[in-house]
C-alpha cells in the first residue's frame, strides 16, 4: 500500500507512524533488522537471510555502513532529482529535513552533483575489491548484506534522473547477479511513481 | 626481524621482497589472505580466524574497507609523525612514494591535521554502530575482520605522536576486549622503532 509521508496516520500499528514495519500473523515487527530476524526465525524453509552468526555479523556491519555512508552518499546525488518524485505535499517538509540532514541546500547538492557523485563511487571501492573475488558480499550465495546495499542503490537509482553508477561499474554485474536470483523481478518493476 | 624498507634484500623467500610472509614448515605464504587462509587450514586446534563462508565474506569485506579507507584515512593523520620513525635512509623513498598517493605534501598533511582526524573518526562510524550491539565484528568472538581493522588502528596509535582515537572513543572499549582475549599482551609490547 503506497503511502506519502503526509497520509502516515494511515499506519496505526500501535501508535506506529514508522517504517518499514511488516504485519505477520498479526504481529508487527518495526525495522528492518527485526523483520529480516523474524523472517529467519518463522520461515525456515525459505533461503536464510542470515544464517548464522557470522552472516548476522556481516549483515549488522555493511547495514551500518549503508546508514552512515551509502545512504547519505546516495542522497546527496539524488534529493534533487527525488523531491520531484515526492507527492507535493510531502516536498517542503522533505527538503527542509533532509537539507539539515545534509547540511547543504538542494541548490548546492544539484550545483555539486558531479563531485558528490564521485564520493559515492570512492565509497563503494570496498564493495567492488570485495566482489572481484566472490560471488556475493555474503560469500557464494546472497544475504542481507547484499540486499541492504542492494536495495540502497536500487532506490537511489530509482530517485535519481540520471544513473548513479557507471554502465561498466563492476557492481552492476553483482546487481545483475541477484535480480538473477529473483528470474530478474526486479527488472520488471515500474520505476518509482 | 625488524627489516627497514632499504634492506629488504634480506626477505630472500624466492626472490619475493614483500610483507607479509610467513615461513611455515619449509612454505612460504605471502600476503595477509594466504597466510590467514593457512592458519585456519593448518591449526584447526586454535581458534579459527574464519570459521566459514560467513566469516571469510565479512573477513574479506573489512580487509578491502580496511585497504581504500581506514589505512588511506590513518596514513593522512600519521604520515608526517610516521617519516621521524623510519630509518633515515627510508625516509625521502617513503615520503615520495606515500605523498604521490595522497596527493598531498607531508607539509600538507601537517597543515591540515584536525581535518583528516576527522574524516577518520567519521570513516570509523559503521564500526561503532554495529559495536553498539554486539561484542566483536565478527559477533560473539573476534575473527580476522575484527585482527584486520584493529591491527591497522593499533600501527596508527603508533606511527603516531598523538592519539588517533579519542580517549572516550566506543572503539577503544572493543580494541581493550581484543586485547584482554591475549592477556592484555599488545598493552605490553613496545611502541614502535
Amino acid at each position: 500500500m503506497p503511502v506519502a509521508y503526509f497520509e502516515t496516520e494511515k499506519i496505526t500499528h500501535r501508535n506506529n507512524s514508522k517504517l518499514p514495519l511488516l504485519i505477520d500473523d498479526g504481529c508487527g515487527f518495526l525495522g528492518t533488522w527485526d523483520i529480516v530476524t523474524h523472517l529467519d526465525a518463522e520461515y525456515p524453509d525459505r533461503p536464510a537471510l542470515m544464517r548464522n552468526a557470522e552472516a548476522r555479523a556481516l549483515g549488522r556491519l555493511v547495514a551500518s555502513w549503508g546508514d552512515h555512508v551509502l545512504f547519505p552518499d546516495l542522497l546527496r546525488v539524488v534529493l534533487p532529482d527525488f523531491l520531484e518524485r515526492l507527492h507535493v505535499n510531502d516536498r517542503e517538509w522533505f527538503r527542509q529535513s533532509r537539507e539539515l540532514l545534509l547540511g547543504a541546500t538542494v541548490e548546492q547538492l544539484r550545483e555539486n552533483r558531479t563531485a558528490y557523485l564521485s564520493d559515492l563511487c570512492r565509497s563503494l571501492a570496498p564493495l567492488r575489491s570485495a566482489l572481484s573475488v566472490q560471488w556475493f558480499l555474503g560469500g557464494d550465495a546472497p544475504g542481507y548484506a547484499d540486499y541492504t546495499a542492494y536495495t540502497m542503490l536500487v532506490w537511489g537509482g530509482f530517485a535519481s534522473r540520471e544513473p548513479v553508477l557507471e554502465e561498466d561499474d563492476p557492481l552492476q554485474v553483482w546487481m545483475a547477479r541477484i535480480e538473477d536470483r529473483f528470474d530478474g523481478l526486479p527488472r520488471r518493476l515500474p520505476a518509482a511513481a
